[in-house]
């Protein structure tokens, strides 16, 4: 048998963000068919190394795949000179049982998660969103911002916050352009303003969407400052423990989930649900649902919307066979008999 | 950063089982002195394909090792022509979380089940034990055999019984002794009488250890069968509802398991449990406790040991690890850039 091994920069070379976010729509509208299932995930802190592994794993029936992920966050690997987040995700064809093949799990995560803050923001915010903050400036909020600009054209104002160091804020909005036209091929950025904001309250005035994308283990954008109509994309709370945004502002929003039972159990939902503020009937659907058109997304302009995001490695599973057979035709990757 | 990719061939040439044997000791060891973490495990049942995967997962401390293996078995592949048991084990180092090597999981863990049921056997057996029967005579039947030929070089007659299919059984007895000699490297075998048996009642009145490795989900042996002293390595039933021997041996026998929470859940142990003939307190301790000293193994001549292995990946990472860094000494695998 042979196995492709993809690494970063193989994958970096062939996965194009229109095709993920076409991947990633069409999985969670199988999901919404119950043609796919999502197996418990699993995760691990490593307490003298602060750092954390977790395993996600399942099976999209339709595509006969099967596979699991074992992503490792480990920030401190910064002062040595390595990538603070690696991890490799096995393919394997579910009708078989055989492996199709491992790849580097990091890049296809960013990927992945990109598309789906992406997803959100375009079924759940108003159709004439202008203005889209992202909150956070680490690694991962360039693919959020790359995403959501290929699948909102309509996007004139991006406001970047880090609600841990503006200045970081300020970088990537100075960096933008160049990251979004090198790194996704994105066109006519020329028509969008970009820039950083140091008072969140402030720049929520004026928001459509919100996508969040930090490691905060407690609120940063409060209630009161949020106005009718505003969407979120929350995704940076994956795991037990980790919080964005006010949990009271879930009391009156609409609001979607991935995975139902993941983000009750440690998504952005996962504090509200605890705290009693929502119940399970507060939640209107998984997105899949409002992409298939099983269920309606927003009902009002005036309403608030929440897509709560936790990851599934579903998305990953459908983007890795992508990559699989575009690397196959490019000649890229490297064939091991296994 | 580059991972080594290892082929079940690459594996084939570099693995030694006294090494293998040795390595799933210290883990056991290791686990008794509670520097090991098992994550808990996860199965899934294909219907239409007849065929089940499951992930197992943990972290060996001292070994600076983490990592998964998904290991799945389609048995209609046989009719296709290709393996019914593909798999693959993916080996992290746990202080940067850095990807160390990917490789063919299926005879690794062949290899080191063989082990586990080599060491309950050593540890638990009669230190005089003869006479050692083998049911079931699969796939992985030979690993059980040359693991225990290793650890117990007092063996003087095997039998073999298959209780699906006699001629297995027959077949296997009479290509024992090539196959251990090519396979395993095993020498002096001449000394050693091999056959294959029918009657189980009959062969288990001059038994000394029985090893089960079937995929039965109703006992084979009987309780009135057992003589006095007879040790049990149950190997086997790794899954909810698998079942090799009658729970009554267990009623009076001092049990032993490779990780206590998963025999009572889905091993051997899982059956009686269930049933009350025995509750936690009826086990004497994990067999790693008993390899470190720390609890009694066999306590008199007349007594019943079962040792109930459900496998762990525990025992998968560290033989991993083996076989990346004897592939590296020798210059075989393939080096990938991930």
């Amino acid at each position: 048998m042979e196995i492709i091994v993809l690494g970063r920069e193989d994958i970096k070379k062939i996965l194009e963000l229109d095709k993920v976010i076409e991947g990633v729509r069409k999985v969670y509208c199988l999901k919404s068919e119950g043609k796919t299932v999502v197996w418990p995930s699993l995760e691990y802190h490593f307490e003298e190394e602060k750092a954390v592994m977790d395993i996600r794993s399942g099976y999209v029936k339709d595509e006969n795949l099967h596979g699991a992920k074992m992503l490792n966050n480990f920030p401190l690997n910064i002062e040595l000179g390595i990538p603070s987040f690696c991890g490799m995700l096995l393919v394997f064809d579910s009708k078989t049982g055989v492996p199709l093949g491992v790849m580097d799990a990091a890049y296809i995560t960013s990927m992945r998660t990109g598309a789906a803050a992406a997803l959100g923001v375009k079924a759940l915010a108003r159709k004439d969103s202008k203005n889209l903050l992202i909150v956070g400036s680490g690694l991962q909020s360039i693919y959020m911002l790359a995403a959501t600009l290929i699948a909102m054209p309509q996007i004139e104002k991006v406001r970047i916050a880090d609600p841990f160091k503006y200045e970081n804020a300020v970088k990537f909005a100075e960096n933008a352009i160049e990251r979004l036209t090198n790194e996704f091929k994105i066109e006519n950025l020329d028509k969008i303003e970009f820039c950083a904001v140091k008072d969140l309250s402030e720049a929520l005035n004026d928001t459509d969407a919100v996508i969040t994308i930090t490691r905060a283990t407690s609120p940063i954008i409060k209630k009161e400052w949020v106005k009718p109509g505003t969407h979120f994309s929350c995704i940076g709370a994956d795991m037990i423990g980790k919080e964005e945004i006010d949990p009271e502002i879930f009391r009156d929003a609409r609001i979607f989930a991935d995975d139902i039972v993941q983000c009750i159990s440690f998504g952005e939902m996962e504090i509200p649900y605890k705290m009693g503020i929502i119940t399970r009937e507060s939640i209107a659907g998984e997105l899949g649902e409002v992409l298939s058109g099983k269920i309606e997304g927003r009902k009002t302009d005036d309403e608030i919307t929440i897509f709560d995001a936790t990851g599934l490695a579903l998305l990953d599973l459908v983007t890795g066979k992508v990559a699989i057979d575009l690397a196959k035709e490019k000649g890229l990757g490297t064939i091991v008999e296994i």
